[in-house]
């Protein structure tokens, strides 16, 4: 059998980073695809982005993707609050960006037919279903459908995280020993993790769910 | 019943002016979104989109996105060679943005959720079919489920042109006096229709079929 290619949705942040390492140990041909879709944390993301592709030495492309005057998100505006806590409460709800995962999934897929690769995958996991309806089960399925009737070739998406949670994806990247301390999560984009926002807190609990050391410094 | 609310995806080309008209005349409320992806013939059709929703006073916004560094097509490089002929001919395959109704609806789809919008009308049509996997109705039908499943409002994709031909839009365009002059259709992006590109073909035909009179210009 032939090697699969696969484009790969690369944050920058520790799901994905699991995903690129758990996607060669498997013997997959791989190319990232990193957004930047003018967010406030994308600088930070970039760069670890940019960092987990130079360490893994695969190839990499960024698209810019300014959504800022398009989509409604606190994520996307330079004046908009980002809440702390957790993702299972309804003040997160202003952080999502409209369809983000159906846009960039749907831009990757273009990619792959375009580069001749067969596939894309992305990261998604359980602990986004709250708030996030487009990283469930449901719409994975259906956007995987769409893009292999939207092809020429067929061009399929995987999403291997969909039944596990971000403690299951830090106890496999450990396994992999995945270098945690390159990948960023902070929604808040400054120096360092705020360690308060809701990413940070879905971070934090991951490392400690999966008895995983965490690298990470953490203002709070 | 409260008044729909539909996004139509306008490219300034006879179908999108035709399925605007028609959902106009159904009472829905409409907003146009016209994509500028950084094609040859991008300019003459975001031109006949603003005159378009001009002539029936509609709000209308313009979302750039280049595809150019990303996406491989002859429509996009400022080089590339825009065959002469009919679509259904295998050099028109050279002019295909892969997956481009993919991403155009996804974009789509977060917008009308950001702008409290219900659902996104294409007007996919079947004169699209042979060279265009994303303009089929099994494509059609899963986006619009990768939509429902991956909005908070459940956002719908209508396609209301899927079983008719480009002959049939020109004739239901006819009834609904839609200004014909003011679309745009020629790849070449001229000052005039090149009157040989496969998409002048099929407007030529079009309205041959339709048994409409044709108002453009044609070089050729």
């Amino acid at each position: 059998m032939s090697e699969q290619k696969v484009v790969i949705i690369l944050s920058g942040g520790m799901d994905s980073a699991v995903l690129l390492a758990d996607t060669i140990a498997a013997g997959v041909q791989v190319h990232c695809l990193t957004f930047d879709y003018g967010s406030k944390h994308g600088q930070r993301e970039q760069q670890a982005a940019i960092d987990l592709t130079g360490y893994y030495e695969v190839p990499h492309t960024i698209f810019r993707l300014d959504l800022k005057n398009l989509l409604k998100s606190n994520l996307l505006q330079p004046g908009g609050e980002i809440p702390d806590g957790h993702y299972a409460e309804q003040s997160m709800k202003q952080t999502v960006v409209p369809f983000r995962n159906g846009i960039m999934l749907s831009i990757a897929v273009g990619f792959a037919e375009s580069i001749g690769f067969e596939g894309v995958a992305i990261g998604a996991h359980t602990g986004d279903h709250f708030i996030y309806p487009d990283c469930r089960k449901g719409f994975l399925q259906a956007i995987n459908c769409a893009a292999i009737e939207g092809t020429d070739k067929g061009i399929y998406i995987i999403h291997p995280f969909d039944a596990m949670s971000k403690g299951d994806i830090a106890k496999l990247g450990a396994s992999l020993r995945v270098p945690f301390e390159k990948t960023w999560t902070c929604y808040k984009g400054q120096e360092v993790h705020c360690g308060t926002c809701g990413s940070c807190t879905e971070r934090k609990e991951a490392f400690a769910q999966a008895g995983v050391p965490d690298p990470t410094f953490y203002l709070n």
